[in-house]
């Protein structure tokens, strides 16, 4: 069998007009416009025009913990999206926007794969409609609006010690991670140390994902805190007076985008934060758009369910009250056979044991999602050098424990193969109880809100603080941020904050680092380990391959 | 009478859509694609459809040294392309795109003014389609390439200290001239010295302006130098082997925008460098679909005749084989008082006296259009503050000359305030010689050429050049660079390099300090005074005004 790479599928697509996807679901001619022939934005006045009708059922896509490789959660997806049309259902895919850093880097794309992607992939790969480059704008204009008030005599006092706000790129950028500025003399500001995150990793991209409208997006941005003055005293956007340009920079931006997958269900791609640093889910407004023009949505959340599915549940949910119906949980054999203790070079060959014991790690992210009271299907993204008798191992395994499980031949035949998947979901959504709760009150304390989530979704045995956390757990308070929620920042590999302790370990402690206020976004995020929030390239970047063909075709996204 | 602002004129604008506008000037369904309602891209294939039409007449908008408001040559523009539509012309105006610096900093907007405005102009002036951004990204994509090349080893020993490529945002922002990247030990880099310019400063901006197809875009891409072995050896682009990347970044951006002004009159706004350290003027790209699909264009070149205008005819014009008909030479009331000895504040009282004074700039601008063997009209841009006694003054002045002039009023009037500019126009067109060549051969030395540039537009005695920029000469001839086209980097005030000399200044020497191997543009940057490529922000920026209406207009954007 040839196998065709994910952009030579692509560029074979059959693609609609974009003003037949949008016609498609409902929409008015006023409520989009098209970038292009296979893109559009849609107007949020579409949520006022049907406010009345009731919200499509939502599906959350989430995973097992995770090889580098990634499990293919976009594209089951994409897939089950597919296979929901064609069983006679109206469903919408809701996708994150894949950031230039690891396109540029490693992987070269992130838009599902095989025969379930969204398309034009080309674009959704590189600059899109421009929304990540809006955010990156407005995060690097408040950073020279910071400098500059600096500059000009500092009424705000600013500790230039104390400032905690970063610039930003969209780029995976190792020699920016702490940079000094302000150097030149005094006609070039004053200097400091500052430092670059990558944009997906920006608090303005957490914000631009939580924003329930227009007018909650400038006041959320308002609400950042940049720094502090030398006694300790947040200083913010609106102290700086710039939440309306801010605003202003990201008016289009915030606009969900409406495209197709390669069977021409309709999906919305919008908004991209990091799931390790940030909550790592598409915009609410992508969501909310999308559970009014389909019956079903799809949506995934980035890694595994003690990261991206744990935020969605305790965070967006909650900020965006959008109730999830059922979740799908991906799990794929090579990634179970890794959890079962095989290296890398060991997973391509079949191994009953070491995947029976992988097990464990899926049967932790069960038990999370049960804890969130919702109903779930076990989906196996089957990879071609999977063998039935693996195959068969994950089914009894489930079918042991009551579980409901599907095989996701998505990659390989799109919608078709995610036929037994839709079918079982849908069995679920009719007959098993499902009713979503967070995991814990906002009226909780931090520490407790950690531990929470530490002990009933990692698996942790304590949580420490260190002694600057725990410095800061009252410093927060004093300042009135107790009731946000929390944003865990851990490695995706683990379900503990050590990326090699793979499977399911028990007796661990998670030790908080350091605490980070993310107000305009609404939470407090919670540092584990070492997170980066600026990758670095490796000694080959995916660019190296990169090209433009003769014809204006591009070449190298995988 | 009642003023109204240029937003509040553009909110009122009667537009037609897109695909109206792309038909109106003849192209073909599959050579466009629309950005939102009012904006498209333009494939290049037309250029190739078209390769055998004879081109329009390519008019060219320059003016006087300006006054640090500008003298409204957009507008000129603008209403120009208006008013010869309005005689029955099918003329396509092509505009620079621009840069949410100024904007967001200075001046709150730049596409054009009053009834001379391309639309839509909150578009315009935020993020457009993109370009900007594209060009951002691939700029820093190289930073982030040259920086990972060295800490992977560094097999091209590219010198840590003559690394000449700077990163870019497109903001003023004074705090990111100097900085110091690479910090924080062996896992993040390796330290160095490194600025950001404003992306308009860029030279992937000035390649993007140059370039006459997307393979022509690759090799220029290619070429660019980005720092130096210790031994002084060149390393480029080429060595890294990321071309084919940074032009995957461009490819769509690469596109000419179609927009259109209040009349409807068809612009292409494309590529926007600045006009003091790169070439100034829209993309060839952009002048050469205009030139296929209108009769006439009308086109700018920023600030006065000794920056823009002058690299528009030595460089754009020769690498992009383009061949001007004539020249429009803008003057106002107010620079020429300003010429004439008056200060800022004395500039709205009349006063005929410093108005026959200061005539003496324009004479100089019209002797270097003369020098180019160009035929061209004087327009006297209209402020409401003029007395008609004043304009008698310049007016009498041109007559007295043989000097074909005619108020523009097309910031009040629109194309009809422009009307007799365009008859003054056609009528040179018709009965005026006009044959263009440049200053200098390509053959001539640089410091041949930077003489050339220096006595015969500036009006210069004599060029001195520093021991730096001696000890470059020879280098540069050393690398074969000796046949390029060269930049002039002076400020836009005075004909001289000293901002303070207004007027007509003689017996001054013009100093070059510093050359810069712009290799991939094709051109080599000369230094001269202090130009500065980041600018920093004012007390009180623009976007301390700006803001989002409830109905989601833009607030604050002049």
């Amino acid at each position: 069998m040839k196998v065709h790479s994910d952009i030579e599928i692509a560029q074979q697509a059959n693609l609609k007009r974009i003003e037949e996807i949008a016609s498609s679901i409902g929409l008015k001619e006023e409520e989009w416009e098209p970038y292009g022939k296979y893109k559009a934005k849609i107007s949020l006045d579409v949520l006022d025009r049907l406010k009345d009708k009731p919200d499509g059922k939502v599906v959350l896509v989430t995973s097992l913990n995770p090889t580098p490789a990634g499990e293919g959660k976009s594209t089951v997806t994409v897939g089950l999206g597919q296979a929901l049309n064609k069983i006679g259902k109206k469903a919408v895919v809701a996708l994150r926007e894949p950031s230039l850093g690891p396109t540029m880097g490693l992987k070269g794309g992130a838009s599902g794969g095989g025969y379930s992607q969204v398309m034009p992939m080309e674009d959704i790969n590189l600059h899109f409609t421009g929304d990540i480059h809006a955010i990156t704008t407005a995060n690097n204009a408040l950073s020279a609006f910071i400098d500059n008030h600096i500059f000009q005599g500092n009424a705000c006092e600013i500790d230039t010690r104390r400032i905690v706000w970063k610039r930003v790129v969209d780029l995976n950028d190792r020699a920016l991670r702490q940079v000094i500025v302000g150097l030149g003399g005094v006609k070039q500001g004053v200097p400091r140390e500052d430092g670059f995150n990558i944009t997906v990793a920006s608090e303005i991209m957490a914000i631009f994902c939580l924003a329930t409208s227009m007018q909650d997006l400038k006041s959320r941005l308002a609400k950042i805190v940049v720094g502090y003055k030398s006694n300790g005293f947040p200083i913010t956007v609106k102290d700086l007076g710039v939440e309306g340009a801010l605003t202003l920079l990201l008016k289009e931006a915030i606009k969900p985008n409406l495209v197709q997958t390669l069977e021409n269900t309709p999906a919305i791609i919008h908004g991209g934060p990091f799931a390790n640093i940030a909550h790592g889910c598409n915009s609410v407004l992508a969501t909310k758009v999308a559970s009014k023009l389909g019956d079903f949505v799809v949506t995934e959340a980035g890694f595994g369910a003690d990261l991206g599915a744990e935020k969605f549940l305790n965070i967006k949910a909650r900020l965006g009250e959008i109730k999830p119906e059922a979740v799908v949980i991906v799990a794929t054999i090579r990634a179970l056979k890794m959890h079962g203790g095989l290296s890398k070079s060991e997973l391509k060959s079949e191994n009953g044991q070491a995947l029976r014991e992988g097990m464990d790690n899926l049967a932790k992210h069960v038990e999370t999602i049960e804890a969130f009271g919702l109903a779930y299907v076990v989906a196996i993204n089957r990879f071609i050098t999977d063998t039935d008798k693996e195959i068969e191992v994950v089914k009894k395994w489930c079918k042991d424990r009551g579980i409901e499980v599907a095989v996701a031949n998505v990659w390989e035949e799109g919608g078709e193969g995610g036929v037994e998947l839709g079918h079982t979901l849908l069995n679920v959504i009719n007959n098993k109880k499902s009713e979503y709760r967070p995991l814990y009150s906002l009226e909780d304390s931090i520490e407790s809100k950690i531990t929470t989530i530490a002990k009933r979704v990692y698996g942790a045995e304590k949580v420490d603080f260190t002694p600057n956390a725990r410095a800061q757990l009252e410093e927060f308070h004093a300042n009135g941020w107790s009731n946000l929620p929390v944003c865990m920042a851990k490695t995706q590999y683990s379900l503990s904050d050590d990326p090699k302790l793979l499977g399911r370990p028990t007796g661990f402690t998670i030790t908080v680092k350091e605490l980070c206020p993310s107000i305009g976004a609404g939470f407090i995020v919670a540092l584990t380990g070492d997170i980066l929030t600026m990758p670095g390239l490796p000694a080959e970047p995916a660019a190296l391959q990169m090209d433009v063909s003769e014809d204006g075709d591009a070449i190298g996204l995988f």
